[in-house]
């Protein structure tokens, strides 16, 4: 095993270097675990594929809880593998969201800024193993975080050990771009003291007892790098719709050019989006989200972005190279913060972020479904967006009007599953077009949502169902026997459009 | 008309008193209104009945926004009278929801901390004119509210024009009790200097620019009396399962004996829940919530509750003549804050509340509707509870596990209209016992659910029901024809029982 000694400045720590697999047997049967890790970013490497090593010859279950979802291929390994009982808060794996439909363990969906603060309550297990990336422990005894800080902070203070993986392919530039700070507990705490994107309001690395150090464990294996889909032609009129909204919002003097911290969901349209700005007449942009994407560097090399603030830098393989390879010109305009602050509802309120993450589908009165495929099988979790959305100035949601050539209509009479209620959801996007929702009723809704954002195939079936649910009245009129008609059919028939033939 | 000039201190203004029907002929067909009033407890009560006589005679429409539900009949006259275009952002009239559920105008259901923000931020349409009801005036041109202050601060800085009604029936004694603060503008604003209930950080009165102000009007009507149904056996079962979880809580370290602010939304079963803490162990508790019903004064009295921070004083007929009566007893430990502030999630989250709220129905998932009958009819609206739910530190649901002697369930498979995701329930309580949500996976909460909060009479039906969607898997399994067949069953039916007679 390559190891540095020089990663290790705390004295007494260097002789806590261990393999992989010896680390991996002190983890026990029903354990709880902390990982770090978000978004393919600053994920622990050696030690969970070691684990799995383990699981071959030894039946054993943890529950795994991370900041979101892992790269490495640890979250399929760890599916594949059995060993999962619990796993919260967010996945993003095909193989882990398989087994998990298929309830082979419990996955629990959270707001990604609540476990922290459950486990500073004592409302979630406690963590028996924090295992955390580092690029280093400083001589104070504080460990600095890599490529993401997620839920490490919660989860170093409330672990009974620590397991440190330092790993040596993470640059060592990193050091001094994490802002670490936890509110205290709920009635005792002070106002978290930050009021722009830039403010740094915490300590460098994360601050732990050293005599929890159980083990150091040293690896070199780059981040695995973020698989974005390319812009496609529907993205990028998502994206030039989303910016004439934003334009419209300048016009009437509800924005200025410098719009307002911007936070965006990771995904095609999100980046879409993302590099639409490049091109706008916007300037002096700052980003307060949690995932910084090859975007937000592409706008901070144009000076379009001033500065970013985020909770993981996830890049594809070429941009981590051109950003990690040279990152000193990135960081005076880059803090990374652990995700309880970057999604905290203090502060997006506070700044008034422009929110915008995708949804999977959306109804004729501006409900949105982030999650569950036809109402019961989870894509990924609800992530950040619930925190963002409720909280955001802006809370807009975007997504390709139809899927599967044109067999399923993201715009539906209801959505299957409810993660963000129409008072949360302020803006609609499709390649359609935008609708404003603020200050509607849920009637004045149907149309505008209709006309702007559903594909023109589905228009005349969307409003068929609308002025049948007039005829039932009520605030939000529905016919509930055919509410959710449109799911069934797909499933039955394979396409949401309306069989005539059949009808006939 | 009666007046008293000692209740207009600022010189200039006495020359503006003018007649509730003069005032009401200065609103013009389309205008927006911003009117006083939470609860039925400090609305405008001359203007609106004399701007209803005019509707007599001369056809016009305004908007209408205001803090909550109003008293006084207005909210009923206004519907009757056909002057509504459109009304926000919550109410509680028979007359209002059966105008609105035909569509007769436009409801606009908010999250009630949203409105001012929405208003500073010129997102929804600006006041024209503000028209308030105070017990002063003052020297320094300050408009001293009465019983509630709701949206009064941002519909008095955001009005074109403001009419204050003096109302003589209001005790001077109020002076002192409230506490005026708005945030500045999203992205300028600092921390709202809040970390205890009894935190006094702005103003006793509304600070306007007095050149706005265009006529005062005196009344002399006492506020509505609040009109609470008188706890029963269920609704003290609901308490009591309640209050032994707060005890388990305590007895498990998470929480001490004052517990942590409690917010409470109005109605027979949070009033319960409440006088229930009267005969508990739990001592020096604080309240932090909207309304203050009787169940607070009487906990204030008894010296369980030390200070209580609302947004109105909501009491019955009864408890008025006490509390109005004597109110310098009550001054030291009552603050009155405007609903952004009451509701606003920095403070929630900050202060870490025990939010209880009154659920319409639950789904054996967790997700609860507030709001919908059979998910179209509009009750009331969301009022707080999503401001508090999503940022307290738990967010408790109750209601009775049935309704109409048995043929309504409100536990069912899915529910007909979502206005909190499972993600923000922590706790469901019904007469039956509560389930405690935190930290489990969907398939965790179902059985829990059921035998914990369901009526006996139903429980064998859900578990049938969630027997069939385990067959179809997926993280939260549905039989999605059949998830909201219960609700179409009791339109068809009269009931959600299963029929067996018609099915055997």
């Amino acid at each position: 095993m390559e190891r540095d000694d020089s990663r290790i400045q705390h004295q007494g720590l260097k002789d806590l270097v261990v393999s992989a697999d010896v680390a991996a047997s002190w983890i026990q049967d029903g354990m709880t675990l902390g990982l770090s890790g978000f978004t393919r970013a600053g994920d622990v490497k050696a030690l969970p594929h070691a684990l799995v090593e383990r699981a071959k010859t030894e039946p054993f279950k943890v529950d795994v809880f991370t900041g979101a979802s892992l790269g490495s291929d640890v979250d399929k390994i760890f599916a594949e593998a059995g060993i999962l009982r619990k796993r919260l808060p967010f996945q993003a794996d095909v193989t882990m969201r398989r087994k998990m439909n298929e309830g082979e363990f419990h996955f629990v969906d959270q707001h990604l800024s609540h476990t922290s603060e459950m486990l500073r309550a004592n409302t979630l297990d406690q963590i028996d193993i924090a295992i955390i990336e580092a690029i280093a422990v400083t001589e104070d005894g504080e460990i600095i975080p890599t490529t993401s800080i997620g839920n490490s902070l919660a989860f170093a203070q409330n672990a009974d050990e620590i397991i440190i993986e330092i790993n040596l392919a993470q640059t060592k530039d990193l050091q001094g771009v994490h802002d670490l700070y936890a509110p205290g507990k709920q009635g005792e705490r002070q106002p978290i003291p930050l009021t722009k994107p830039e403010d740094r309001i915490g300590t460098q690395g994360i601050p732990v007892d050293m005599s929890k150090v159980k083990g150091i464990v040293f690896t070199n294996q780059a981040d695995s790098p973020s698989n974005i889909v390319p812009p496609d032609e529907e993205t990028n009129m998502i994206a030039d719709h989303l910016i004439n909204f934003l334009k419209q919002e300048v016009e009437v003097g509800r924005l200025t050019k410098s719009l307002a911290p911007l936070q965006s969901g990771i995904g095609s349209v999100a980046n879409a989006v993302f590099h639409g700005l490049l091109e706008s007449d916007f300037e002096d942009l700052k980003v307060y989200s949690e995932v910084l994407q090859d975007s937000v560097f592409d706008l901070l090399d144009a000076g379009k972005v001033t500065f970013a603030s985020g909770c993981s830098i996830t890049l594809s393989d070429e941009k981590m190279k051109e950003v990690f390879g040279n990152f000193d010109k990135y960081k005076d305009q880059l803090i990374l913060r652990p995700q309880e602050i970057s999604n905290h509802p203090e502060v997006i309120r506070r700044l008034g972020l422009i929110s915008i993450n995708t949804a999977l589908e959306m109804d004729i009165y501006g409900n949105v479904n982030s999650t569950h495929v036809r109402g019961t099988k989870m894509m990924n979790g609800i992530g950040g967006s619930g925190d963002f959305a409720r909280n955001a100035r802006l809370g807009i949601f975007v997504t390709k009007s139809i899927a599967k050539d044109g067999k399923i209509s993201s715009i539906v009479p209801m959505v299957s599953h409810v993660d963000h209620t129409e008072h949360d959801v302020d803006v609609l996007v499709t390649e359609q077009g935008y609708a404003d929702l603020r200050g509607l009723a849920p009637r004045q809704r149907v149309e505008l949502i209709i006309n702007n954002c559903a594909h023109p195939m589905y228009r005349d079936q969307l409003r068929e169902y609308f002025q049948e649910a007039l005829t039932r009245g009520g605030h939000t009129p529905h016919v509930l026997e055919k509410a959710l008609s449109w799911h069934t059919q797909y499933e039955k028939e394979g396409t949401m459009q309306q069989l005539v033939a059949i009808e006939a």
